[in-house]
Formats: C-alpha cells, sequence, structure tokens
C-alpha cells in the first residue's frame, strides 16, 4: 500500500533529533524563568478578526484560514502578538508589568523554502504595561543572556536603533511624513546609493537632504561612540536630543547587564512593520550570511487597538530554526543522541521480577531507566544498552544474587564491580 | 469598539493558573523520561486521509478538516497515534522497543460541554515492536507511577482486561463472532441486566449462554483473587487458560513494581474502539463520579494498516481535564500561584544600575529574579515583590553602600540582614 508522508514544511522530528531541540528550548525557557517572565498558554485557532486589526485581509491569504463547521471564520495561529492583545484587554486586574512567554506553534501558508516552514516554534517574550527604558533594556539582556548560556554571545550581534529618534532626526532635516521615509530607509541595506536617493527623492525628499539622510543612517557600530557621531552630525533638535539621551540611559543598562559588547547601534535599522514605536532590534549572526534571526521592538498603539485601554510593550519572538542553522555552522548544537542513566539487564527469566524491582526503585531515585521487555540474550541485552547510550548497566543473575551481589557494569569504561544486592539502588544514584 | 473573545472550547491559561498545569504536565513528562519513553515531535496538521485509515469518513464530521490553499484535505490532529504509525513506517531502521512520548495540542469539532474541549493536551505514551506481558506491565506501572507522583495513588485504580481472554472465554461459550458481542459487553455497565441480556439475544446468544456471559462479566476486583474465580468459571478452553497465564504473569510483574494494588481484574472493559487486540485498561477515580480519567491498551493490527510492516504497540493517552478535575476534588490541584526568588529593589536612580547587576547575577546563578522597570516608591516596589510572591527582597541603596552594605529581606518573615556589598549574590544563592 502508500505508505503516508508529512505535509510539506511540517517537521516530524523523532527522539534523537529532538533531544537537541529540547535542549535549545529548554536553555530559551530557562531564561526567560530567570528573568521573571511568566508562562501561559492560549489558544492555536483564533477567530481570523483578531488578526486582521493588526495585519488586515492579506492575513488570510498568507495563513491557515477557513470556515470551521460552526460557520466561523478561524486561522492557525501565525503569531501570538493579537492573542495576547486579547489577553491583556480582557483582564484590566492584572498589574504591571506583565512580563509572559510560552513557546508554542505557529503556522504560516508560505511557499515552502528553506527557512519558511510551515509549521514552527517560537517563544514569544513581551514586558506589557512599563514605557520605560528599563524594560527595553531587560528585553536585550535577556535575549543576549539566551546567546551567552548557548555560548555564541561572540558571534551575535544585536542591532539597535529607536525609531522616535529617527523620526526625530528626518524632521529635524525637514522631512515631514516620516513613516514613507522610514519604508526606505529600511530597504537601504539592500540597494544601491543611487537607488536609495532616488527613491527618498520619489518621496518628496529633496536631494540636499537625501544625501544627508545617506549619511545619517549610516551611522552604526559601537553605541558609545556611534552616540558621539550621531549627536555631532544631528540636525539641532530638542526631540532628537532627548532620544539620544535616551539611547543613553539604554547603553548604561545595557553595560549594567553586561551585554553591551552584543550590542551596536544603526541608524538604519526600522523594522518593516508600521507598528513600531519606539526601541528596535534585530539580532544578526556576524560569522554567517543568516539572515536576522529575529528581531523586535516597542510596540506601544497596537495593544490599544484591541480593546478599550492603550498599554504599552516591547517583545520579541525568539525563531527556532535560524538559530539551529547558526549553532549547527558553529558546532554549538547540542549532540542529538538520547541518553539513558542505566539499563537492567536479566540473565533469565527467573530473576526477570527482581529486575523490574531494580528498576522501579532507580526510577523512584528519579534516574532514567530501561529494562528488558522481551526475551533478549544478554549480549543482545548489553548491545540495547549500548544502543540507548546507558551510562551503567545493572547485570541481575541468578548466580550472583545466591551470592548476594548484582554486578553494575560502567558502559564506558567497561569496569565492571560486584554490589551488595541490597546496596545496589543507593549505589547507583551515588555515582550519577 | 469590541473587544475580542476565544473560540468556544478553547482556553486562555494566564500564569498563575498555568503554573499548576505546568506542574501537572512535568510530573507526567519526568516520570515518561525515568522509564526511558524518548519525546519526539511531529506535525499538528496531517492530511485527513491519514485518519481515515483508523476512524472512517466520520473522522471528518468531527475534528477541524478543511482544504488548504493548496487544495489538500487536512486535519488538526485529533489523537497522535496514525502520526505515530507513520512514523514507525516511514523510519524501517529504528530498532525495538520504540518508546515514545509527547504533550502536544489536540482538537476535536465536538459539541462545546463539560471536559469536553476543543482544544485539549494529551501526553501520548506508547511501545511499538514489543509483544510481551513486560511491556504490558510497563506501560501500566508507568500510568501508576504518575498518580504515585501525584500523591493519589489511593484514589485511583486500573481495571484491566485482555481482549483474547474475554475473545477465548465467549467461544468456550460457543459464541462465534465475538466482537459484536464485546461491543454490548461494553455497554454493560449503563444498562439493566434485563437490556444487557436482551441486547445478547438480538446478537444470536441464546439466554442461557447470555446469563453465562452476564456472570462471568460480573467477575472483577483485587487481581489475584478474581483470576482464581475466573479459573474456576471459566469454560473448557486451552485459548483461555493461556490468556488466564499470561495475566497471572501481568499481576507478578505489576507485583514486582508495587503498582498491583491500584491494578484490578474486571471482564466487562472492554473499551469502545475495535483495535485493541489484548490487554485493554481504563483508571478510574475510585471516590469520584468522574468518568475515567484515561484508558489504553494493545493494538497490534493498526499500525500494519498504515504501511508495509506489522508492529505491535500498546499505549495509553494521558488526558489532563480529568486528572485536573480529581486533584481539585482531592485538595491536590497545585497552587495557582507564580513564585520568584529574589526582587531586587533600588531606592533612588542613582543605584539603578548597581540594582541590574545584582539582578544579573543573581539571574546568572540561576534564580528567578525581577527589579525595578519603573520609578516606583519603596513601597510600591515591596508591593510588587510581595504581589510576585518574592522570597527575598534585596533591597540596594545609596546609603548602604556608601556603608559597604545591602540590605536582604525575607518577605515571609519580614526578617532582614545586612549583608556585604560583594557578598550579596553568593549569600542569596545559598539562602535558596
Amino acid at each position: 500500500m502508500n505508505e503516508f508522508e508529512n505535509l510539506k514544511g511540517f517537521y516530524d522530528r523523532y527522539p534523537s533529533e529532538w533531544v537537541a531541540w529540547r535542549e535549545l528550548v529548554d536553555t530559551v525557557e530557562e531564561t526567560a524563568r530567570e528573568f521573571g517572565f511568566r508562562e501561559l498558554d492560549a489558544p492555536s485557532v483564533e477567530p481570523t478578526d483578531l488578526f486582521r486589526v493588526k495585519s488586515g485581509e492579506d492575513i488570510v491569504e498568507e495563513t491557515y484560514s477557513f470556515v470551521d463547521k460552526g460557520g466561523r471564520e478561524v486561522t492557525l495561529i501565525p503569531e501570538q502578538t493579537p492573542t495576547r492583545a486579547r489577553l491583556v484587554q480582557q483582564r484590566k486586574d492584572l498589574g504591571t508589568p506583565i512580563k509572559w512567554f510560552d513557546t508554542s506553534k505557529r503556522w504560516r501558508y508560505e511557499a515552502v523554502q528553506k527557512g519558511r516552514d510551515r509549521e514552527f516554534f517560537q517563544t514569544d517574550f513581551d514586558i506589557f504595561g512599563v514605557e520605560s527604558v528599563e524594560a527595553d533594556a531587560e528585553i536585550i539582556a535577556c535575549a543576549g543572556t539566551i546567546f551567552e548560556k548557548l555560548d555564541v554571545a561572540d558571534s551575535v550581534e544585536f542591532k539597535l536603533n529607536d525609531r522616535q529618534l529617527l523620526d526625530a532626526l528626518l524632521r529635524g532635516l525637514g522631512v515631514g511624513e516620516s513613516k514613507d521615509v522610514m519604508r526606505v530607509i529600511d530597504k537601504k541595506e539592500k540597494i544601491s546609493r543611487k537607488e536609495f536617493l532616488g527613491k527618498l527623492e520619489a518621496e518628496g525628499v529633496d536631494r540636499e537632504t537625501a544625501e544627508e539622510i545617506d549619511e545619517l543612517t549610516a551611522i552604526s557600530g559601537e553605541m558609545e561612540s556611534a552616540l558621539v557621531e550621531l549627536s555631532n552630525k544631528a540636525p539641532e533638535s530638542e526631540a532628537a536630543d532627548e532620544a539620544i539621551g535616551r539611547m543613553h540611559d539604554l547603553y548604561n543598562a545595557l553595560s549594567a547587564y553586561g551585554v553591551e559588547s552584543m550590542c551596536r547601534f544603526d541608524l538604519s535599522i526600522v523594522r518593516g512593520m508600521d507598528y513600531y514605536t519606539g526601541l528596535v532590534f534585530e539580532a544578526f549572526a556576524t560569522e554567517s550570511d543568516l539572515r536576522a534571526l529575529f528581531g523586535g521592538g516597542r510596540y506601544d498603539d497596537l495593544i490599544g487597538q484591541f480593546g478599550s485601554r492603550d498599554v504599552p510593550a516591547i517583545g520579541f519572538a525568539f525563531g527556532y530554526s535560524p538559530t539551529m542553522q547558526l549553532l549547527k555552522e558553529l558546532g554549538e548544537w547540542p549532540d542529538e543522541t538520547i541518553s539513558t542513566d542505566a539499563y537492567v539487564l536479566t540473565i533469565s527469566d527467573s530473576v526477570h521480577e527482581i529486575g523490574l524491582k531494580y528498576a522501579m526503585d532507580l526510577r523512584r531515585g528519579g534516574l532514567k531507566v530501561e529494562t528488558n521487555l522481551t526475551d533478549r540474550s544478554v549480549g543482545e541485552q548489553f548491545g540495547y544498552a549500548d544502543r540507548i547510550n546507558a551510562k551503567y548497566t545493572i547485570v541481575v543473575g541468578e548466580r550472583d544474587l545466591n551470592e548476594g551481589v548484582v554486578t553494575v557494569q560502567n558502559m564506558a569504561s567497561g569496569d565492571e564491580k560486584q554490589i551488595p544486592k541490597d546496596q545496589v539502588v543507593e549505589h547507583v544514584l551515588n555515582l550519577l
């Protein structure tokens, strides 16, 4: 018969592969917890209208959206921000800061290609209800700590900008409608200088100002010196001075957290989405041609569109696929190997139940234990113990038991030791 | 504006509620790992045809099934068994036993009512590739250990039966097509004796045999004595004797695991689904009118329907909602309270960055730490520390720092202690 396949863009992750994923997810979630983010759980399916608020009608084409049996238009969530907006709006009693994380699956109906999965994991981090630089700094510090824990902090950098700062600078140069100009700046990295200037002129910016914008948005680098350069080159503007001051405060906080060396100021970072209102940042791999690992920013005006109260917000969504690629490139992807603390080997049927008792007592001690479920020979059992990477094999045999002992074999060294039969569990627990 | 709501049958779980869920999920997964089950990850959406194999065309009506933008009929997985069958078939190289678990969401389009959610979590446990009683016993022992860890083992019992045993007994009584009769037995608990006998007669069983079936299927209770009773009452049959012997072996293994006191033999347990081929079991709450917590069994013929090789299998799906209800009834549901190890309080802006350093160093020590993100007063900060249940508040103030100390306050007792400022992190790490 025909065998079945999974859908394109969806993944089967067998246990050995999943071991490595699990380690990565655990690192991300452990960091979230240490920073005081609280885990929540929310639906994977929402009314399509919820996504229209932020993304308009296009969202229907880009997602798994369908009409359910009750006639409701529903969508497999492509992101969790609209859901979180709903959750923040429906519980006015929540004290601030509201700091949330969770890891869950998201779905997008995309052309299947490398790095564009139709089903993917994300861990969303958000701080709601606080407008301060301190919240901005905490978000960056948290993201930076993830890479520290993954031992790749030296190979990752955060490019930071502030939309309010950019807006103030543009206004200082006489640009009225800064959003259209920002969209051009967002594309700057991908186009030639000539094209860049042309596109600015197409937005009604005169040639001279376009050149000034080109020069200003070239400012990037180590934060402290970039901010000095910016102060020197910036047009006179109170708003700009204020925004530069805020960026200085951010730098000081990032230094206190010890993550300032991962951060660069880059005035050309805008991020595509219109809803960002302040800090924007993207994580890049410095020694790789990977696209941005992920990005985030402040979106103080978005939550208010989902209900009756305005709530400032800053966050990012940690995406797993690009980080997985980076870790593989750097040789830091965890081993795709299952692990087992102990295998209980039984030499004959007559000792099978004694073997089960040992297995159970070791498990009660918190160990990961397997034992013989079939009528395998001693050799086959050792082969299985090796295959599941058992650290120790507990060999239970009738002759040994009659002499009051059980043999414990270290599977790496091959060393074996006879242990009094009533001290086996304690002995193995102490070894591990 | 109108605020948004989640879909009916879907749940928002805010952090305080989720704390308790997380504890339950962690207990289930920890048990799985200790028993040597390996975690995997698989798609949440599969081709609808995959579910038709096991469940026929009805599955379309009972699930979130729709046609995607590429014209594919797809389904949000209502269970993971068909996916696992696919995974087992597509990797012929996997050595046995294949022991898998994972916790993920499932979806069913059901009439919304208590205990019937449209989106729900399940942890599936399966052992593939092993036909032995040992695998049966390990599955039950694993399920039993979950309830031991939840401190409710005394209030849960597993009703066990073996379809092959029941089949042998029915054949011994002259019943030819035992599957139809088993379907009647499956309903026995819910109908009167008269109805039961009538339904058996409607299946072509004569009155006398129907009464014998009624008597036999009344056998239930502590396994050892029930098996003695069964041996006495069973019609002469080699197949029945063999099946009774197998149940004895299972009892011995369950005793070795120490979970036999949770197990009862019950010849009326059949489980609805036709695909079970051997052991069947259901977990019940003994002091509650909750329906079965979950059930499982052996299904040796199912995997072969998904591909070219036959693979014996036994498993169960741990369902969370009924267990949650049980734990609540028994007062064993974990506290719905967020927890925090330390809050770093800063008395003035001037010490803010020193506070950030302490917070970061405590986090590097693995603690869950929050600090001040706004311009809150000392009183407001203590209020916040209390609200997030911080165990300790580290009070950083300029005057203290000038004297070389920081104050650490135990939030439960109110005791405070001045600690040399360079020993604060070590001190707090030692306290926790």
